[in-house]
């Protein structure tokens, strides 16, 4: 029998069809851009195409369907009754092709995700793994050079450097962003050439079985502009406030505030735009949020960032991310490279 | 003016929301997770978070409104009337967010998708460069040792070639299958070593200025069991005559239907599960579609693969896959590196 089938029929009102490709794989292992998992109370049925079946032969636990390329058009002829569908998953269009077909539709959201968002052993060995590579990258970036060199060709050291520690992936291209590029809290890494007296804010994360890393750190080339080095002080007591903030129980919302309360404070909060943290695992971005606008409350074993920003456009940015695991005996932090202000040449 | 949003408005019954960020990439080449594109008559505006603001500002031809990160709780307040939304792409729970603030909504289906098919000349330039690069590694790879190694070291140093020789990413995971892994139209790359006598399967893209390639050749590692050889022959077949097919006007299902012939007058029809070939730009697989399942007609400056695939359970398998420009001239192979059945050691 399959655990985590069984724990979503536990949860169900009527039989769910699962169609977020990451939903699937996490209750199949089958990794696949074209599948649905229909979980009923006395059977699980695997939808997929030509291409996965093969793959698919080995999911146990469920009766495998092979079916065409159009697999929502072929569900809405198939099924019938009652059926839950992912609602924040699921396109307006596919929820159409299955209504058409009769079936009485009911929108679901989160169940799968708020099973995801508490992790097993096995899940936490894995984003383990995947932060002891990133740890390992940050030391071996404080004795690297980086003046002279483009953010392009420091991202790529790191890429390779990723893949030779194991990592199967990335869980997000790399961010190295310099100088006045450290203020766009999402830059990709171009051709700038990095120079002296700036911030360089490099966010890397890689996938180890599936399961998504995730970890910041802003190094400086010499001496810093006096706000900048400022906004790097105001961001690692922040960043600490808020670490101290995650425990089971703990409201999103409120964890948040309490790291946004310290850069009010020091009068930077126009600066810090997007939310604390979020949690990890199969997608980089997942269930429990820290931010103002999704609630959530933390529990064990829950997988979360913490990681304040604060950008001053034209001028630089920093921001500092630590992975950690919310644990009954205080936060597990996994990411355990130095936060002090590390000079690089 | 932007002359990607002025065409679309000519397609417009009402203002279209366009969500899809692939497409809000298209019409205003700001690259965001979150945002999206309201084209009406006489305005257009631009709607992000704060994470891509900075970014935003530097679009031309848009007025950027930037909002919290749930865009479109904030647009259901603020937006009214006759909207359309991209069905194929906003989940059903968007819908009902947009529909819950009283919009009168319109289900529109691929607008943007249609015009992104076409391509203008820098697009085609940035998917030449991409093809290029791919021959390249064709060639290297003619060269190298394969036997005794794993498929993700094989894969690896396919990635770092390529971010040698300029791509800035990789359209989708290097598929590097061996021996019976072969048989998985879509398999990772994994610790299997590459033995004597198998079909490798590479198949390859990469992205230039957002833009994606694809390419696959198999090859052979030795002497081949004559069921594979056989099926090479088919296949190469089938993928040439496929090619001949690829016309202005032409019909996606017959140019499937063409090379399909092949394959089943082969007695092989079984084992070629998937469709011919698909539409690549901003995305690796877009419209317009060459399989049995997706109408399309083709036209003038579409970018499509042409790729057939025999698949042989516990055996292995082989796939050749072209890219093409459609031309009035005829069609324009971009992947130039040679088809015969290469031999590596």
């Amino acid at each position: 029998m399959n655990d985590r089938i069984q724990n979503l029929r536990r949860r169900l009102e009527e039989p769910l069809l699962v169609s977020s490709p990451v939903n699937v794989r996490y209750l199949t292992g089958l990794v696949s851009s074209n599948a649905a998992v229909l979980v009923e109370p006395d059977r699980a049925r695997l939808f997929t195409d030509f291409r996965y079946a093969e793959a698919a032969r080995a999911v146990k636990g469920v009766e495998l369907v092979e079916l065409p390329r159009d697999l929502f058009a072929r569900l809405a002829e198939t099924l019938s009754g009652r059926i839950g569908f992912e609602a924040g998953h699921l396109t307006y269009a596919r929820y159409e092709t299955l209504a058409a077909g009769g079936l009485e539709l009911v929108a679901r959201r989160g169940l799968v995700e708020g099973l995801r968002a508490a992790k097993d052993e096995a899940e936490l060995a894995a984003i383990r793994r995947g932060a002891a590579i990133a740890n390992e990258i940050y030391e071996r970036l404080a004795a690297e050079r980086f003046v002279g060199r483009t953010e392009r060709d420091l991202a790529w050291l790191i890429e390779s450097s990723l893949h030779e520690l194991g990592a199967q992936g990335l869980s997000f291209p790399v961010i190295v962003a310099s100088g006045p590029t450290a203020a766009l809290p999402h830059a990709d890494p171009g051709e700038r050439v990095i120079g002296e007296g700036e911030t360089v804010i490099v966010d890397v994360g890689c996938v180890v079985e599936g399961y998504c890393s995730d970890c910041t750190r802003t190094f400086v080339t010499g001496e810093l502009p006096e706000e900048l080095a400022r906004a790097y002080e105001v961001c690692l007591r922040a960043q600490e406030a808020g670490l101290t903030a995650v425990a089971p129980g703990a409201d999103g919302v409120a964890v948040d505030r309490i790291a946004r309360d310290v850069i009010d404070t020091a009068g930077l909060g126009e600066r810090f735009g997007h939310g604390l943290g979020h949690g990890v695992g199969l997608e980089v971005h997942e269930q429990p949020w820290l931010n103002r606008e999704f609630p959530s409350t933390l529990a064990p074993g829950n997988v979360v960032t913490v990681e304040p920003g604060i950008y001053l456009p034209g001028l630089g940015g920093v921001r500092i991310e630590d992975l950690v695991v919310v644990g009954v005996d205080g936060p597990e932090v996994l990411t355990t490279c130095t936060k002090e202000l590390v000079t690089v040449h």
